[in-house]
C-alpha cells in the first residue's frame, strides 16, 4: 500500500540515545503505519436535486432575511454585522439575501493543516478526506466494562490509540473530557498531549476565548513564529441551533481566526427539536446556520479557512433520545455535503455515531451507516469516526480500535476500481479457464498481499478454532487490541527543548489561577 | 406511513369461524403490518466511469469467444448452443463476440412475481428493491446460543419471522436447510410452509430438476393453472465459478424458464478463489458468466423471466475464509449493478452478509456495509437480507430481527428528500426563531408520527433505565424481540381445500421414493 508511510524507526530512534541497544530496539520495535489521508476517486452521493437545491438555498436566505439569526452578548459581532450591512435589532440579526453567501466566498475551498510530523500534514476540502476521533465524552468506557467519569489518563491512552491508529489521520481535540482536571485547566494538559504523544494534526480549545489564545500560544511554541501564517489546529465551533451564536464560541472563533487558524462552523442539531422533523426544513436551517457563521468568521479575517459543519440526529419521539445511522441523519448529511459544495467550502458531517450504550451490534450497524453515508457523501472532515459510544455521552476504547478498523475499507472505496492491465487481470482468467482455481496462479501470487483490505481485529477463524479460543465476541476481540497496542506505543520523538517549553506553559498558566469544577 | 398495509384484521378472521370471540380476536390481535417493496426515489451510486465499463464490457466479450464456458453433463444444452451460432467443442462452448448479449435482449427488464396475497406482489427490476431472508445455512444458532444443525420446525420459526417483519417483501427459500428431513424429501415440507405459513413471494427448488418440477407442480395447486403464465417463484441457480454450468442448476433453470417462472443466475465468487483477486478481472469474469447464463435461459424460452445475479465475496489470504462487508466487494457490487443496468436487466446481489459467528459488532459492520451498498448500488433483488451469520454457514434468528429491523433504513432512505411545503418547514422555522425549540410547535405536532424511521428493536432508553433493566445488548433485545413475534404469529389465511390439497402432494410424494440423506 503505497499511501502507507511507516514511522517506527524514527520513532524508536527518538527513544534511546544510539549504539547497540537503539538499534536492536529499532529492529524489535513494532511498525507504526500511518495512510495518508483518503482522496476520492469516486463520486459523490446526491439526494438533492437541483430544483431541491434552489428551493433550500432560497429558503435559508429568506430565513437569514426575515427571521434573523441571534449573537448573544457580543456587542463587537452587532458592529461587524452592521458595517457589513446587516440589519441589527438587539442582538438579532437579519441578513439581505445573498450578503451571507457573498461574504463566505473569501474562504479557501481547501487548505492544508500543518502537522508536526509533515508527512502527518492533511489536506482539508476538495476530494479529501480527513478522519478524527471522537470528541467532548464525559464518560469511559473502560476495558473492565466499567462506565465511569473520562480522566487525564483516559485521555493520553485515546490520543496513543490515535497516534498508533494506521488510518486515523488526525489526533482530534477533547477525545475525552479529563473530569479529573480543573475545568479552567484541562485545555492545557489535552494539548500537551496531543503535541507530545502524538505527531498527527489536532484541535484547540473553543471553551473559552482565552483557552483558544492558550492553544495559539503553545502552537507558536511547537510550530514557531509561523504557526500563525497557516492553520495548525482545526476547532469545533458548534452553533446553538436554532439559529443562535453564542458568545463563547464565537470568541473563540474570533481568536482561531484572527490567527489563520481553522474553524469548523456546526450547526448542532438533534432534529425534531433544534429543527423541523422534515429533511428538507433541516438542512434549511442548517445552510441558514453556516451560511450566517462562516460569513462571521470571514468578517474577522477575509480568508480564515473554515469547514461546513453539519450535525445533525434525529429524536426518539417516544424517549426524546438522540438516535444515530438512522435514514434521516443519512440524508440530511448527503444534502448537506451538496450545499457546501455549492458554497465550495470543505463540509464536515458524520463519523461513527451511535446511541448504544455498548459496543454491540446496535452500536455497529449505527457506526456504519453513518461512515457509509459520510464517505459517499463527501465529507471531507469526519470527527467522531472512532471511539464514540451511547450518544457521545461515552468514549470507548474497545469502539475506537473497532471503528479504527472499519476506517480503512473508507480508503479502499474512496480508490476506486483499478482498470489498469494488471486490474483487468485477462491474463489470470485465460489462465484459470472453467473449473480451475485462482489461489495459485500468477496473477494472484503477484497481487494477493494488496488486493484485499485485511481487518486487523475482526475474526476469520473457522468456528471449531473461534470455539476452542474462548469464543470470543467483538468487544473481546477490541479489548485484546487495545492492550495490543498500548503495550506497543513508542512516542514519537520531539526536540526536549520544545516539550520542556510546553511544559512550562503548561505550568505557569495553571499556577496563575485558582481551580474551577464544573 | 402510506405505504404499509395492515393485514392483521384478516388474519384473525382467518383464524376462526365468526361471531363475538373472533371479533374479539380481531380487535386484540397484533397489527402485522407489511410494507410494499421499495421504489427508490435516489439515484444510484456508480464507481466504474464509462471507459471502465467499455473495457469491462470488451474483456468479457473476449472470454466468451476465447476462452468459453463449460456446460457440464448437459448434451442437450450443447445443442442449443451450437445451434444458436455457438464454437462447441466437448463440453466447452465459445461464444461469438455479442451473441450473449444479443440473446439476453429478449429477458423482460422487470417483472411481477404474484404473491397468493396480491397485495404482496413485488416488482422485481427498475427502480425497485425487494428483500427477501437468509437463503442455505445447515446450521442455525438457537436462542439459548446453541451452533446446531437447522430442522424443519427452526425453518417454519424463519418463515413466520418473516411473514411478521413489516420490512421483508419475500417468504426466500431454504432459510436454512431442514437437515431432519430426507434431503430428496425437504424441498416439499420447506415448499409447503411458504405456501401456507406465509403470504409472501417464495423461491422453488433447484437441487434437482425434478425438484424444481415438484415447484412448478405445488404453485399449479396454489395459484391454479395461470402458475406458469407468469412468474409465481423466483429461483437461485448459481453458476460454478469460473465459467462453469453445472447440469443440476442447469436442468432446474430448464425447468423454471420453460416454465415462464424467475431464476437468478448467479456467479457465486469468493474473490481470489473463484475470480481474479482484482475487482476489474472479477467484474469481467462475472459479466461473462451472466451473459452465458442468461442467454441460455432465453434459449430455453426467449422472454423467460431471470435476475443478473451477483454474489462476491473476498477470501483472507491468511486462512482462506470467505471475508463479508468488505471495500473489494462493495466496489463489486456498485460495478456489477451498472453492468447489469447496461443489459436492461434486474440486477440481485448483497444483503445482510457477514462472517462473524455472534449476532455482534462484527456481524452489524459488515451486514451495514452490505445492506448500504445494496440499497445505493442499485440491487432489484437481495437475497440474504436478513438472518445470515457465519459466512452463510449459520441463520441466526437474532440476526433476523435484527437485520430485519434494519431493512426499514431502507426504505426511508430509498424515499428521498421530500421538497413539499410541508417538507420545507418554513412556517415552523419562522415560529420558532432563534432560541426556541420545535417540540412543541404545529409543524412538529402535525407530521412527528411519520417524521422519523423508529427502531422496533433496538434501545434508546436513559443509560440508568437500561442498567437497571439489566444492561441488555443487542443479542438479548433481539431474542426479545424473537420470542414476542412467534407469541403473536397468527398464520394468514388460506383455502382449506388448497391447503389439503398442498399437503395431499407432499405425501403422495414423500411416499413414493425411499428417504435419501446427505
Amino acid at each position: 500500500m503505497a499511501d502507507v508511510q511507516e514511522a517506527a524507526p524514527r520513532a524508536a530512534r527518538g527513544r534511546r540515545g544510539g549504539g547497540g541497544a537503539a538499534r536492536r530496539a529499532e529492529r524489535t520495535a513494532p511498525k507504526i503505519e500511518a495512510a495518508r489521508y483518503i482522496t476520492r476517486n469516486i463520486p459523490d452521493f446526491e439526494v438533492l436535486t437541483p430544483e431541491a437545491i434552489e428551493i433550500i438555498e432560497y429558503n435559508a436566505e429568506t430565513i437569514l432575511e426575515e427571521v434573523g439569526v441571534a449573537f448573544v452578548d457580543n456587542p463587537a459581532a452587532l458592529d461587524r454585522w452592521r458595517d457589513a450591512g446587516a440589519d441589527v435589532q438587539g442582538e438579532r440579526v437579519r441578513i439581505p439575501r445573498g450578503l451571507a453567501r457573498k461574504l463566505c466566498a473569501t474562504a479557501p475551498s481547501q487548505f492544508t493543516q500543518h502537522a508536526r510530523n509533515p508527512e502527518r500534514n492533511v489536506e482539508i476540502g476538495g476530494r479529501n478526506l480527513v478522519l478524527a476521533p471522537v470528541y467532548g465524552p464525559p464518560f469511559v468506557r473502560d476495558l473492565d466494562g466499567n462506565r465511569r467519569y473520562a480522566t487525564m489518563e483516559d485521555f493520553r491512552t485515546f490520543v496513543k490509540l490515535g497516534y498508533m491508529s494506521k488510518w486515523v489521520h488526525h489526533s482530534g481535540g477533547t477525545v475525552c473530557e479529563p473530569t479529573d482536571v480543573a475545568v479552567n485547566k484541562r485545555h492545557l494538559d489535552m494539548l500537551e498531549a496531543h503535541m507530545t504523544l502524538s505527531d498527527k494534526p489536532f484541535m484547540g480549545s473553543v471553551t473559552e476565548p482565552e483557552r483558544a489564545v492558550d492553544s495559539v500560544e503553545m502552537c507558536k511554541i511547537l510550530f514557531g513564529e509561523k504557526a500563525t501564517e497557516a492553520p495548525h489546529m482545526t476547532s469545533l465551533i458548534n452553533i446553538n441551533s436554532p439559529l443562535t451564536f453564542d458568545a463563547t464560541m464565537m470568541g473563540a472563533l474570533e481568536v482561531y481566526a484572527a490567527n489563520m487558524q481553522a474553524c469548523i462552523v456546526s450547526p448542532f442539531i438533534v432534529g425534531g427539536a433544534m429543527a423541523p422533523v422534515s429533511v428538507a426544513g433541516t438542512l434549511t436551517q442548517v445552510l441558514a446556520e453556516a451560511l450566517a457563521g462562516i460569513a462571521y468568521s470571514q468578517l474577522i479575517r477575509p480568508g480564515a479557512p473554515v469547514i461546513f459543519g453539519a450535525f445533525v440526529t434525529s429524536i426518539d419521539m417516544n424517549s426524546g433520545a438522540p438516535t444515530f445511522g438512522t435514514p434521516e441523519a443519512s440524508k440530511i448529511l448527503y444534502g448537506a455535503g451538496q450545499l457546501a459544495r455549492r458554497l465550495n467550502l470543505p463540509f464536515r458531517s458524520g463519523g461513527g455515531l451511535c446511541g448504544s450504550k455498548l459496543p454491540d451490534a446496535q452500536a455497529a450497524y449505527e457506526t456504519a451507516n453513518t461512515l457509509n453515508a459520510a464517505l459517499l457523501g463527501g465529507v471531507n472532515f469526519m470527527l467522531h469516526s472512532c471511539g464514540w459510544l451511547e450518544g457521545g455521552l461515552v468514549a470507548s476504547f474497545e469502539k475506537f480500535v473497532l471503528d479504527a478498523d472499519q476506517l480503512g475499507i473508507l480508503h479502499s472505496v474512496a480508490a476506486g476500481v483499478d482498470i489498469s492491465e494488471n486490474g483487468q487481470a485477462m491474463d489470470a482468467i485465460r489462465e484459470v479457464g472453467p473449473g480451475g482455481h485462482y489461489l495459485g496462479c500468477a496473477h494472484t501470487q503477484a497481487n494477493f498481499k494488496d488486493a484485499f483490505w485485511r481487518s486487523e481485529v475482526l475474526d476469520y477463524r473457522p468456528y471449531e478454532t473461534w470455539a476452542d479460543e474462548g469464543a470470543p465476541d467483538s468487544m473481546a476481540l477490541a479489548r485484546a487490541r487495545v492492550n495490543k497496542m498500548m503495550n506497543e506505543y513508542i512516542a514519537p520523538k520531539i526536540d526536549p527543548g520544545i516539550a520542556e517549553e510546553l511544559a512550562g506553559y503548561v505550568a505557569r498558566r495553571k499556577a496563575s489561577e485558582p481551580d474551577a469544577f464544573g
